[in-house]
């Protein structure tokens, strides 16, 4: 039979590692004992996860405990439990969860990072385990962040903010006066696409999905920003471009849908191929529709049109990662002064279950759930 | 009724004009009577193009009197004819052809180009008009090449191996030991891209359809250079990548057919998302299936596949299109040292119709026609 400490999830058993590896330190700073949300297998989140005590642990010289205060369930969160997304926490004894924001507890007596008990501060880049109402992480890994925006921004800021920000910048050259054109426009990232677009002065067209309430959610796009809103069966014409009226033919497109809908933002990208500029940029970031990308040759040959994919995940893995910190306080800024806004539903952690059902679309369609510890 | 000039074909009308202007030039060099292989009007090749005699033509100070001695009859050739081609000369009375080499017969009193009669040149970039037995053009349009290669060569040098060549060069940075991918292997550009690519130590695998005299095909792109060849049906397997054996994963991809054919090259394509590495990029140059290229979108998100076209009309359009001149020259001089050949099929101007029907693919396959003057 296995010893007993066999028997924990490995999530414990790397706490009490990191408890006697520290009593050397002589630190005598343990963090409060803490829940966590967590699976020991791959599943329907649902039927994997469990809300679980976990132990104090000791802070080593630089390590700085965090009380969270709230953190999203995020698409990504749901398909990494279920063993469909390709990066995912070490089983059993995963915490859930990748991004959130929480107050300084306690700092290690080595700490160097201009940290106060009390201030705000997100990991970044976004780290696994967020789902726990004490993390105790080194202090590389925390980013401190304005306290005077809701803490649900500064909870979600990272994953979806932040993907609109860098594909808006990555890809095509963007001036104010030009345009882009999206589909999934209701989404947070097409959201905030809209919004940060409109502060460069970029133009936005925007294709939804064709349903009861797509009037409404229209109207709610413009009040964001939007210049064009269209949805998907309005578009079924030979020509879209005349739909442009007087903005320039878009030269970078956001497909997070695929099918019909990429097919749409494809057909509206700028192609000039005999003169110098490159045609249109479509980066795809999401498949909502579960259907591929099907592209006539003649897209590449003769309209120059180009295709590429964005995934945040490698972006913070990338060198250019560095100033993620200078675009997370950006984006809070925009947060401060009402530029840059989306739905979300803040929830207590005691009816977590009820909000990963809203975030699994058992209640319909539903806004962002945030829970708050 | 329209004056006797308004009947007459655009390009006599342009000559008679060109004529009469040039009288004050006093220049008294004219051209032989010329046959040219003319169209008035869109339409299938062989219902279309005529062969018309073209009077002579006075040379203007800076003009250049080229005996055309041979030009190849493109698939972009017949797609002009056909008016289904996207840049197209102007009818009526347009000239077919787009390459070809022709020997020095006059030059204008003031050219300046080191040109002597009996020199060889191709017109570079390649310029419309060259089935015509004397052509008269400004001598910047000409390019002096070498004589010691087979004219067929010169003739044909620019639109497919010069594809090939800036295909391998514009798009993904190649070390000698690294793979590439490419479908429809057995086209010239193909066989091109094999023996290009052997010249820079870069491996190739190939993708050739499923036909009868598909092993003898097999053999022919081994016995260029290539590494490996595989039919479609070979690839219908889940593990594609554990046939490179000990090549890398390749960085860049060449579509020219669509379809399953285009995905077969995807599959294996390298991609490393995690890491600092860019994944794969598929260049499409041609539609041979006429089917459309479909793609997951996980390709782009996760595996960060990147998806371009390659137009080498808009090659010589653009402002790096200056070297061409040097990449001909590259490009013979590896014809001249056995490193660069593919097959051809030379036949006597007075049987252009048949040369026709046969790049028509109505005697069934056939290698590349290259008329004679």
């Amino acid at each position: 039979m296995a010893p007993p400490s066999r028997l924990l999830p490995a999530t414990l058993q790397i706490l009490r590692r990191r408890c006697a590896s520290r009593f050397s330190t002589a630190s005598s700073l343990v963090s409060p004992p803490s829940k966590a949300v967590l699976y020991d297998e791959h599943g329907a989140p649902d039927q994997v996860l469990r809300v679980a005590d976990v132990p104090p642990v000791h802070l080593g010289d630089r390590d700085v405990c965090v009380r969270m205060l709230a953190a999203p369930i995020n698409p990504s969160d749901i398909n990494r439990i279920e063993g469909v997304y390709p990066i995912r926490p070490p089983l059993p004894g995963a915490v859930g969860g990748c991004e959130g924001v929480g107050q300084v507890h306690a700092l290690g007596p080595a700490v160097t990072a201009p940290l106060s008990p009390g201030d705000w501060v997100i990991p970044s880049p976004s780290s696994f385990g967020t789902w726990q109402t004490y993390i105790v992480k080194n202090e590389s890994v925390w980013h401190k962040v304005r306290s005077d925006v809701p803490m649900e921004y500064a909870a979600t800021v990272t994953v979806n903010p932040l993907t609109a920000l860098r594909m808006l910048r990555d890809f095509v050259q963007l001036n104010p006066g030009d345009a882009i054109v999206q589909n999934g426009a209701t989404s947070i990232v097409g959201q905030c696409v809209i919004q940060l677009a409109k502060v460069h002065g970029i133009h936005t067209i925007n294709i939804i999905r064709d349903r009861p309430g797509s009037e409404e959610a229209k109207g709610k796009l413009k009040q964001l920003g939007a210049d064009e809103v269209f949805t998907e069966s309005q578009l079924d014409m030979k020509n879209l471009k005349s739909l442009l009226g007087a903005f320039p033919e878009p030269a970078l497109g956001f497909n997070c849908v695929g099918g019909n809908a990429a097919s749409l933002v494809l057909k509206f990208l700028s192609h000039n191929p005999l003169f110098f500029r490159q045609g249109g940029t479509m980066v795809t970031y999401g498949g909502m529709s579960k259907r591929p990308v099907t592209v006539p040759t003649s897209y590449f040959i003769f309209k120059d049109i180009s295709m590429r994919g964005f995934w945040l995940q490698k972006w913070m893995n990338s060198d250019k990662a560095e100033d993620c910190r200078t675009m997370i306080d950006y984006l809070l800024g925009l947060v401060h002064e009402g530029k840059l806004k989306y739905e979300m539903e803040s929830i207590p952690f005691s009816e977590f279950s009820l909000a990963l059902e809203k975030a699994l679309g058992k209640h319909g369609s539903q806004p962002k759930q945030v829970v708050r510890f």
